[in-house]
């Protein structure tokens, strides 16, 4: 609530790019909450989730307003993407400084509003306040049919598939944080159409907001599985994310354990239906990446060079508590030389 | 994104005294997004609303972690009752600072958790962030069946009720921010029933968050009707009220103009539905408060001893841009005391 009656022009100016949901039955203002029209076709639940954008703005890794306003509201659809939900639209509560400059607030919304349009979906309401920070937080809600995907499904055997290519959040990051003189491309599409074509076919499904590993963990402990990645995991990783390591000296798994995510999906899917799915990927021009396949001991096994280590995914996510960029990658390279140094192979 | 491991065991303690939504079909963390089953006897629309609880806190005015987290989930009800809508559920996302005391946090889940009890509804998801300051945004969702409240159906002639007492919001933030001995109590409860009842009878309703002047000002201005209270208005004031503003020397009407809120609704009601209003308000042993009607002018007017002024409701609001308290006070005050002096009287 700003709560001057300034508030009234400034909604007017900041939703005037937003497209208007054909669903939305009230008016601008008209309500004191919004009112979509349920969609008839055979929705029986509904899906909704949450997501602020705070620590990305404060460690200035996202500083471009685009950016910001982009993945705020990529990173909810992306949670709706996950259980296979389609898209009614977003609420965005935006905490605005008062000195929050009017050109860099402009594109801000610009962002949110072309990645509601670059998913077919809609600003449906929101809340502004003032604070010292800017800070957003958006609510996605979707619709669903009866299935939904879960974390928990994942069966030994099942093979592990990512719906695209890896690595590309944290080789932004570190660019980001570390002043690359050039920053590799990060403006990620929420996998939507994707993960409604998988509410027949996986068996679980999460996205990568936290990055591979974070994500592997959390499906591990959900499901009650363990992970191991493909002698050639380090294919799904993008050319630019291995030119980066290269240049910068890293180990390119490292990527998939930093914990700023690409927004992909990772997803199970037992052999039988793996025809199924290539053949819908196809129709969709899709291409899911084979990374690896659920196995019966909890654990998360990498291949490297010639061996199989096992990672510490709980440990890797501890780092992330270092607040200081230098110091995280440190304590991922030190990681990397003692899993090396200390490796246990496994058959 | 809270980003270190310590995140699941964390979210299970704050959610650890919230009632579980018997709808909600996944598991805690089981998913990337809720899910919550429709309810099948005959929802046509959703209504959604977002509120963040901010200035409030950082004003000092909710230093009681219990009260935060019972307006966070008020505030956002309230909005659902002013539209008429049955809550599903609600979204929190909660910004707290590294050092937040952990006796504090369990007494804002406390409030999160005793609010919804107290309106029968759940917290079906949510997310956690760190930050300076402590901040909460709540995402409240509901249901409709094809009729809603709406800011701009009041027609001249229709009658001005509240769903109970007000000023009460204004005397508690008075007394809280001028750090009286006593407190008037302020635990506002979402008017859902109340406003689910006045679907089929009201032709306009708000709630009164920003306080009654500003929430007569924006339905004048969704209506394009003004509003005339009636001269007995101040019979609507809770004692409380009268007693602070006979101590603290300030015109009673100003616990209609200050900008904190009561939480009420307040709606309009043609006169041949007044009948059945006041049928179905005694069924639920609720005593709604006639306190003006619409003019076909847009201005608020207010009787005040023998003669009826005219209500600046923009510059009034204005007022509230005073980051101070003491500022925001004395702008009110000489507003009131400019009013009685150049007034214009109306017939």
């Amino acid at each position: 609530m700003l709560i001057d009656a300034f508030e009234v022009t400034f909604i007017k100016e900041l939703v005037h790019g937003f497209p208007r949901s054909p669903r939305q039955l009230n008016s601008l203002q008209g309500t004191d909450a919004e009112i979509v029209e349920w969609p008839d076709h055979g929705a029986r639940q509904l899906a909704v989730s949450t997501d602020s954008i705070i620590e990305e703005i404060s460690s200035g890794l996202y500083d471009d307003p685009y950016l910001v306003g982009w993945m705020t509201v990529m990173a909810s659809l992306s949670d709706l993407a996950a259980v296979g939900s389609v898209p009614i639209g977003l609420l965005i509560s935006e905490i605005i400084p008062h000195d929050y400059p009017r050109s860099d607030l402009r594109q801000l919304q610009q962002g949110i509003a072309d990645a509601c349009i670059e998913c077919e979906t809609y600003i449906i309401g929101g809340d502004t306040n003032c604070a010292k920070n800017l800070m957003l937080t958006a609510t996605a809600l979707g619709t669903l049919n009866d299935r939904f995907l879960t974390r928990s499904g994942a069966r030994p055997g099942d093979l592990l598939y990512s719906s695209g290519q890896l690595g590309g959040g944290n080789a932004y990051a570190l660019a980001k944080l570390r002043r690359f003189d050039v920053l590799p491309s990060f403006m990620p599409i929420a996998r939507l159409r994707e993960g409604q074509s998988l509410t027949t076919l996986a068996t679980a499904c999460m996205d990568t907001s936290d990055g591979t590993m974070a994500t592997l963990d959390q499906l591990m402990h959900q499901s009650g599985v363990g992970f191991e990645l493909n002698a050639t995991w380090d294919n799904a990783l993008r050319q630019e994310v291995r030119d980066i390591a290269r240049a910068s000296g890293l180990a390119p798994w490292l990527f998939l354990a930093g914990q700023h995510g690409e927004f992909e999906l990772l997803f199970t899917i037992p052999p039988r239906r793996v025809e199924s799915l290539l053949a819908v990927a196809e129709t969709m021009q899709w291409q899911p990446l084979l990374i690896g396949r659920a196995i019966p001991k909890t654990e998360i096994r990498l291949p490297l060079h010639d061996r199989i280590y096992t990672i510490d995914t709980t440990a890797v996510r501890n780092f992330a508590s270092f607040r200081n960029i230098e110091q995280y990658v440190d304590a991922l390279v030190q990681y990397d030389k003692e899993l090396q140094e200390g490796a246990v192979t496994h058959a």
